[in-house]
């Protein structure tokens, strides 16, 4: 069965949004990517930092409201949407709920097959290159590193902490029917 | 009836982020804003300059090929579907083919209620502001200015000639039911 | 005499960063452009919010310390230098000591001849582009609009409120002699 | 003697950025951060693509100008008299002519005490890391991998292409008199 949609699932500063490029980048076919960055994108500013919104602490805790899961859900139904429609499309995303955000896809997915990838990076070395990306709240990528993948299940996993994006998108793609 | 989406159509620098950003702030319910720059965004980078994507000439032409009209097709879906799952949304586009363009989002919609905003600019004040911005070809704003709208039916139009973005997001605020 | 530096003073949101690219457009000659924007990336991500760094309070205060000052002075320095050696400069600045910002600026800069451009807008019109950029911290425009230009001399003095930067730029180039 | 300046030279995509990032925040004092990208800004949008200014090829390849050659060798004394005014100043370039580019930084430097810091990467990973930035022109990497090195001498080298951005930072750190 052709493989419609990819979901990467890793902490902030694991290293996705190199790897979706270099998928982009390797994939014969041309794929759509999105996830948590352009749909933040697409919320108003005012919901940055409000009750209902999404809140970035200080310490890199990232908290989220229920305005902010009413709009999500309505955004996950349109993007399965787009690959029923006969798109193909890369996500990636930050299970903040670990295994809860996982159904949530599944919930909107209903049968849609999807290759489940788990993005792993060693926490000292994410928070090491959340300090050379320069545009992210310190700490972020230390608390993330492990949760989001509790009790998540995936296809195959990549860990960006000793191999290039290049070289991961090329295994994930391999598993691309 | 309650007023879900709101499409705007101009030319390039013809100020429709402003207002769309203007928008999101006037308006007291959370709206998600997506478009054309968001779309191209998505799409790989190989598919800029490449025969079914996405080219941009010297003198500001924009051609699409294909492939692009095949993936903005899935993603026109997805986002109607977003929509009628209970999110409201503001697009800003560039109806390149006039009527036609307006058509294949009708077709996508369906029954969905729209607000359609024409967003205007004499050519020669937005090729002045594509100066100003200094991040696109040259030449785009003045192509662009009059052939997007040939054929196209709005419920109101607003003019960024003379007029605040701020002052036109709140005419079309007033509007929204 | 022949003017090697344009320096412009106006408050955030008043349209600097826009006339600033039309004039690198309309002059015959090349000029490099810099300004507190280009300084403040120039410094270490942790001087913002630090003592002795840069605070951004939430009513759009901006408030600089010693260390800021200190580097801000060098930096100066080193700007005038390569006006000095050849380079044409356009500088974009926010006065917020008012004439003490631009008796700094004298300091440095010796007897070498500047065109001195005041940018006007009215406060209620900068702050609603505040809004359209979505990229500033609202309340910086109308806190700045008018105490950036106490007791400041001017060799022009230009208004975006109701002029396009376009203009404006044209306005500027016609005094380089 | 204290080290003022420090000077990092290595290929397009070698991680030269993240390593200043991180200098930025490893190092006690406050440094400024200038190289070839912000000098780049700085010109007119007029000059990229023209006989004078700065050329990118389809390629990779990069030519400059007798204006671009000429508003370098200004901004490059500026930088110099920051330096001298007391600031703590980090370059990184790419010294496109090799030990040409580096004499260049000598005679403005006068005797002025520098830290030569090599960034070296292979040219086969620094073109996967070209893919997975996505904003440059594909060929840069793999073309100014070694070139750039020809003939120039350095205080220390280090290598990202097995060792991450804070790592060599903190190496670099660590000969800062």
């Amino acid at each position: 069965m052709t493989t419609q949609m990819i979901i990467l699932n890793g902490g902030s500063s694991s290293g996705k949004s190199g790897i979706v490029r270099c998928l982009q980048a390797v994939l014969p076919d041309p794929w759509l990517a999105f996830g948590c960055d352009s749909f933040v994108d697409a919320l108003p500013a005012k919901m940055q930092g409000s009750d209902g919104g999404i809140e970035f602490a200080a310490d890199g805790g990232v908290s989220v409201g229920a305005d902010f899961r009413a709009l999500e859900a309505a955004w996950t139904e349109g993007i399965v949407t787009m690959a029923r429609a006969g798109a193909r499309i890369i996500i990636d995303d930050v299970f903040l709920g670990g295994a809860a955000s996982q159904q949530r896809w599944q919930k909107a997915l209903g049968g849609l097959p999807v290759l489940w990838v788990g993005v792993r990076c060693e926490g000292a070395v994410a928070a090491g290159r959340e300090v050379a990306r320069g545009d992210r709240v310190q700490g972020m990528a230390t608390l993330q590193a492990d949760v989001v993948h509790e009790g998540v299940f995936y296809d195959l996993e990549v860990d960006t902490t000793h191999t290039e994006s290049l070289e991961c998108a090329r295994t994930i793609a391999a598993q691309v029917g």
